[in-house]
């Protein structure tokens, strides 16, 4: 039975620090092991609408597809970081315009030697989804922004669902196709 | 076995005149009938993401809950009051800052006697999904603008799995009763 979950922000505040060194065959469902060596301020061993998003998202152990407008979010650059370092092969699909403001992660990703590519016409890139491994789908209104997560009213709908999956598989190779390298 | 689609932006243009007469008992699979009786300048009995957008909203026969964020698409509004005056219980939830923006077609609706509600605090309300009778969720990245639907790159994820449907018919209550009449 395909995996369906649905997440919703903004989500309350906690330490997510354990997660970046989960191993990539942890479940998304194993729970969440409290960080006993974290000497930061935020609430620990508490389960997240952003910490289970982070926790899908780092259980990729081959590929990360990313097609997102709007990444500035530095939670999840690390998350992504943390992956290429792993191996996992990361493609990241932005928003033209958006690439070139302040705060945009683009440039970070971009410099650790991950493959990012942006439209290359003046359509507006506004999809925010991901699909880990080929497999799982994570998919909604939230831009990978601190405001989105932390302020905004947004959905995150998570599946593994084939008929869902696949068509944004095929949706990413053809605007990855159409792209061109930042 | 539970219906599953996905559409992706930016859609052809077609007409679309036909879908308003369509029968709520139409299932969402008929085909395209064309109409014959429409002198309008557009591609006629052209099945596009928009066309089949309308569609599953026209599907509508008992009740339509409605959260999103920026409401300007006259087509998308059209089909919102036609429902609205077939008996359909409409629901309509949005951005407190953007009901107020030239072009918003939130006063119209309100106007027609649907029940329209928004965020009271300074949270940003940026969800973009419609729950129809109880039972088919769309949600996407597309807001409810026509530069959404003709110019960019979106997505809209359609679904009748109860797993995906029922948590965000949960929130749509939530919400709900935390909002106040525009
Ligand atoms: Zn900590
Ligand atoms: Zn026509």
């Amino acid at each position: 039975r395909p995996r369906n979950e649905v997440l919703f922000f903004p989500s309350e505040l906690a330490c997510v620090e354990h997660l970046y060194t989960l191993p990539a065959s942890a479940a998304p469902s194993a729970s969440a092991a409290p960080s006993h060596s974290c000497l930061c301020s935020l609430p620990h061993g508490v389960e997240t609408s952003f910490s289970r998003f982070l926790r899908h998202l780092m259980s990729a152990s081959s590929s990360l597809d990313l097609c997102v407008f709007a990444f500035s979010n530095m939670d999840l650059s690390r998350a992504v970081l943390v992956l290429h370092s792993r191996g996992v092969t990361v493609r990241v699909l932005s928003d033209k315009d958006y690439i070139a403001i302040t705060g945009s992660q683009i440039g970070v990703l971009r410099k650790a030697g991950i493959c990012v590519r942006s439209n290359r016409n003046s359509v507006h890139m506004h999809h925010k989804f991901a699909v880990v491994d080929g497999r799982l789908l994570l998919t909604g209104s939230l831009n990978w922004t601190l405001n989105a997560v932390q302020n905004n009213m947004e959905n995150i709908l998570i599946t593994e669902e084939p008929d869902l999956v696949r068509p944004f598989i095929k949706e990413f190779g053809r605007l990855w196709e159409h792209s061109d390298p930042v």
